[in-house]
């Protein structure tokens, strides 16, 4: 998962219920956000893929929309203890 | 979820173990497919991006690339029954 660079708006997805994930990217849209990122690792990542559906379909309809979905794998852990896992990296954009 | 077109070769991820999807879309390559779209809906969608992940850094490692990502969202059931699903597709194609 790349590092945020600064300015850029991210909603790291884990354990919460996925409406959690949904407003906070909500919230970062209203206080004008014009992208947002939701992010998510290995189990998260059905979660995180809801969260960006449910954004678009029936909170910010017609507002935004997805522009990019990146996929990717990292090394989780050290040594003998480290296994990969897979990535998800969900752009949302304001539409012009 | 777009119904597969002839000759589009389809994995469809569901309950059983990730090796199996993998296995799946690593023969189909083998047999000469060009292009393998796997989907998923719900709580498989991570269990597609893990599968897709395997073939790509270690079965088929430098001879496929995820050309596309995509993310929606489907109906299910009818009536009051009816609830939205989230669903991925991840296509896979051999380097040219």
């Amino acid at each position: 998962m790349s590092k945020p660079r600064p300015g850029e708006n991210v909603v790291l997805v884990g354990n919460k219920p996925t409406m959690n994930y949904v407003l906070a990217t909500v919230i970062q849209f209203n206080q004008g956000a014009d992208k947002v990122v939701i992010k998510a690792r290995g189990r998260a990542i059905s979660k995180a893929v809801d969260a960006a559906e449910i954004v678009k379909t029936r909170f910010l309809m017609n507002q935004v929309e997805i522009t990019d979905v990146k996929i990717g794998t990292e090394k989780v852990g050290e040594g003998e203890q480290s296994r990969n896992v897979s990535t998800i990296e969900i752009t949302l954009e304001r539409k012009k």
